[in-house]
């Protein structure tokens, strides 16, 4: 049960720390509104970091359905545990977007556009259309997966053995700086690949605050445009397969 | 004797260093005006890198009462030492805020704007409402001891044990990346939950320097708002209090 | 066979992230849109930083013309292995800059200055004028490889032998910390010598995007501004060997 | 001669990079023109880090002559090797002015604000008036020396004895991470601490660049400014001096 529990409490960090920072730059009279693209990466960044941190080491810290599938797609995460993975995940994203709608409480009646309330929730694609966005999401993820599973084989101690590669990811907790690392792949991918579509690389990251957006009580909310919704859900989780599986192709092995 | 000491010059550091980017961001003429929410974030984080370098072998790098406060009430630092160590970070930061006085001596006369003055020194809500703004402090500070203690707890090999994770946290300078990490930490709360108040998430950060706006001979300065004053104080030590347990509850053991 | 690959796929990872930065920062609606200097060379370093993690191990990661043909000269890097690494480089930055291309699709038709597409792709003086814009590429990558040089060195135990400082930089990615501090070399040299020229300071990256400018159907696109590509290339392959050649000259042995 | 030359080396490249990110961020129609504070101020980081990186295990890598006064008054370098460093330093300095001269040739031309131009080479006073900018300085130096004491003490295993932390200091470069950490210390002081004078915090930093100011054929130059020049040379010689006799004093030791 801790497994679970760990993805429950780690991606409802993350998105209270990277739902937070969107927040805090977008909703009227906030100290950081307008902070700008570096506050926003920055932020999204270091909430991944600091949720790897917190439960890494229990269940290797996936906060991610397209991670999670990655990783059982390539060999290195049993799929018995992939339903419990996700569910958990989706339900630590709900409770991590109540603690941001609480922590800025006063702001949500204080700012009029529907659109900037919706964003501290979930992504919207700056130009809509489904197949330029589905590519955006897509090479996102697949970079973000091939990424941290380099990460993990250096953590291992870059064994250059391809199967093990997969192996290694789950243990990306196991020393102090992986973390960090995973951390500045976000940051990086928010500040290359983020412009179109706002990097949602993470079906969990979306959904779950989108269901929260349309639950909670957001002073003078807006729709919570569920037309465009499942493309932050089909692109990562195609996107990250097919990140693990070049990953393990390539292998660099030998 | 050394324990206060060290807790009484890392205060000070903290604050010199810490309102001190504010005091570069917000007064007229200081080079750094306007340098943004990023500006003010990272040197905030920085400040307390510095100030758990500087003394945390020694003291532990409390600085604050709210951690001093959780420590104590999980089990990981003996009350007896409490009170001297609270009232070491409130001279602590009286002194740092003296220093940040010094520092800008001639800005404070180039300001016109009393409130930026005061930001120099203590926290003010950017909508001022009580429930609000103490859940802000209280779910800020309650983050800030969780990663401290997952830090702690990673510092310390990672040791699945709860009952030891807050002991843990008392040799949080025991690696040379340890304070690095909380520094970080404090970097990504800043960004993500500062937005409603100016994340205090420490009494004695926001106290001591009222004290010494009060004190002190700043320029044509105005009110040291002590009205709001008791919620950066009674919020951080709730919210630090319950973070604690919260870390302990949930353990993650075996 | 496996170098090759690497540096194909690393040079690759190293334009999707470096110029997707710069897309984001310049294109029409694109959520990072006006993020400034901090976004575009805080990009740029953790693109390089990820593509080193990701092949480092491999193939030493030059990803960089300039970089091999230094290490050629200095006796770190077999010539026989020159050519294959060069075409490789390129390859992989058309292609990078292919999926940079796809990721931005629906921002290329929104943006109506030539020039900021073109950005997208490859450098271009703030003002023109051949010798000093020579000059600045010549300096940037003489300071990037003295860096890395004296990174393999810190890497390999700081050995003092200066003969063997630039096998050491082979082996850049045997650490886990030193592709991190490559990373943070390209953010210093984009901050603070990338004013006038953009910091090419690698062939590969910059000839091989231009390629795919003029292949590419971007939409509405200009000029590939030809007659300045000889400067990022000539510029950066002659600073890199006296770079290489100062580092080994100097050498501080004994 | 090796510690010489490595100092001379060394404070070339840090005022090459710390002077080259003024330059962008100031100079008419360079790119990275108006980045603000924080580009000015991780551009300083990461050319200390640099600089440190290439020269620190042969010289110590002081680059300052406050760092090397203070070693030598708390006794953790030897007098007789002061005025050598000294020189080298300042020539070195003077060398780095002329290279950010050549990278950004073209701009001075280009520039009208004769104060910009001179700030690309020394510092001057927001607010000018001689005691607060002699504060200013003083206090910057200090907190900037007692934190690199503190940061060789880390780095020599925390050892408690204050008679070694001066000893301890001499060997910043003996681990990989401590040049890291005096970068992220001279992040901390440009941020919080540099908003009235611009952190000279270094007499050869000031000094060496005003005299290549004075020298050099710079595009329609103005004033060097020389009435100014004695503030950034003393005070940090007094604030370093301070600063490391206040962490011997205070050692927390035992």
């Amino acid at each position: 049960m801790n497994h679970y529990l760990a993805e429950f409490v780690g991606t409802a960090i993350l998105i209270l720390l990277g739902n937070g920072v969107v927040a805090n730059a977008v909703l009227a009279k906030s100290k950081g509104n307008s902070g700008g693209w570096i506050v926003i990466t920055a932020g999204w960044a270091f909430a991944v970091g600091l949720a790897v941190y917190a439960t890494g080491r229990i269940s290797g810290a996936h906060l991610n359905p397209a991670v999670t599938l990655a990783l059982a797609t390539t060999g290195g995460f049993p799929w018995a545990e992939v339903p419990g993975y996700i569910a958990s995940q989706l339900g630590g994203a709900i409770a991590g977007a109540t603690l941001v709608w609480l922590t800025y409480l006063s702001h949500w009646g204080a700012t009029e556009d529907k659109g900037a309330k919706l964003a501290c929730f979930c992504t919207a694609p700056a130009i809509r259309s489904t197949v330029p966005n589905f590519i955006t999401e897509f090479i996102g993820t697949a970079m973000l997966v091939f990424a941290v599973m380099a990460i993990g084989r250096v953590n291992a101690g870059n064994t250059m053995d391809a199967g093990e590669a997969a192996d290694a990811m789950a243990g990306i907790a196991a020393t102090w700086w992986s973390p960090l690392l995973v951390a500045l792949t976000v940051f990086s991918i928010g500040l290359s690949l983020g412009g179109p579509t706002g990097y949602a690389i993470n079906p969990a990251r979306d959904l779950g605050p989108r269901i929260a957006h349309a639950i909670l009580p957001v002073a003078n909310k807006g729709s919570s445009d569920w037309s465009y919704a499942w493309i932050p859900v089909a692109a990562p989780i195609a996107g990250g397969i097919a990140g693990g599986l070049l990953f393990k192709a390539l292998g660099f092995a030998g």
